[in-house]
């Protein structure tokens, strides 16, 4: 399948990489392509910078958001939160009607002091903006309660056996993107949350997401919803 | 221990009673016990009315929030979170000075509609409304994430693999919450979050709990962390 992965940070490289290796036609989608590959220093989280990791993916191709959006059938947005409506507008929304975007980006405001609050919460969300502002777009949250390694490896943590969350209000929409988490990335449990409003619940876990990281010193836990 | 007990809803009986239960003297609170005891109808959660309650439960007294407050050697906030700063200035801080205040409420807004949405949250919580207004209290959240059954008996679901948060500024009254969480109500995984600012976590997960309830179809779940 053709695929846009718009941004090139860690949660980019991570998509982007696991579905390059399954053999997708994958297209990273930035800002500015040519200051994106000159720049020699990494990533906020950690990485290398990205001309070093494109060097490790040949197949994958490096445009701007718009190209990358017009290339994709389904496009994820993996940029950062604040810059993502952003990022989208760049993209164009002609290039993203009647696709399926599945937004993994988190509403984190890094402004107020650490750790990170959220810039939208409680009575909308980032998911929901985005919706909004692209309405042709089948917006589906997911992923973005997960370190990015966990996103396209679950098994790493608890044998699998924890949970990935799904919103949106597009039923089809949804079911396709539920078969890639479970055939693509190794999804046991994907938890249908409903319409795109359910956004919240999964973006306001975040506020708990970033208190575990010290209480149990690792990145790389996931929930499990136990009945 | 004596014991006292702030709201007679479901959440308050279902501590009052375990508690009981287990020999300690326990007092409930309430606004107006007169006019509590002659309620004939059964609160909004479902429950029986609670005069048809403590006819089950003789041990348990009930007095006004003052009087229960007065005679806690910890007090639980198990009022409606809406109601629970009021409940709290009419249970006095006289009595509250010095002692464990255990926050088991949650500020859900229903005036926004369905499913509530939260009246405080992302860069400040209900917990921390409460540990200001009455700041020689030592206020410890928990609890809050859960049903009332779960609460004081986590074993009714998972077998009791499932975790609950403990959040709070004063580290030896959570150390005595753990213990009364573990050897009273059975718990066998307690999470310490941080200080009571980590509260916003457990309380803002609230807004993927009430979207989980019909996803999964029940109340009785809970999350685990899963490493």
């Amino acid at each position: 399948m053709r695929v846009c992965v718009l941004g090139t940070g860690v949660v980019g490289q991570a998509l982007s990489a696991k579905m390059a290796d399954l053999g997708h036609e994958v297209m990273v989608g930035t800002r500015d392509v040519e200051s994106l590959l000159a720049r020699t220093e990494g990533g906020m989280a950690g990485g290398p910078p990205f001309s070093e990791w494109i060097g490790h993916h040949p197949t994958v191709k490096v445009g701007t958001f718009a190209q990358a959006a017009a290339h994709g059938e389904v496009v994820f947005n993996a940029t950062v939160g604040h810059a993502s409506l952003d990022a989208l507008g760049a993209a164009g929304a002609e290039n993203l009607d009647g696709k399926i975007l599945v937004d993994v980006s988190n509403p984190l405001d890094f402004s107020k002091g650490m750790p990170p609050s959220l810039f939208v919460s409680n009575t909308d969300s980032l998911a929901e903006r985005i919706q909004r502002a692209f309405p042709q777009a089948k917006v589906v949250k997911t992923l973005n309660t997960v370190n990015a390694n966990v996103m396209v490896d679950p098994g790493q943590v608890g044998g699998g056996e924890h949970d990935v969350f799904v919103s949106g209000d597009d039923r089809a929409a949804k079911a396709e993107v539920t078969r890639i988490l479970r055939e693509w990335f190794g999804w046991r449990r994907v938890l249908d949350l409903g319409d795109i409003t359910s956004a919240r619940g999964a973006e306001m876990v975040l506020a708990l997401w970033v208190r575990l990281v010290p209480a149990i010193g690792t990145w790389m836990f996931n929930l499990r919803v136990v009945t």
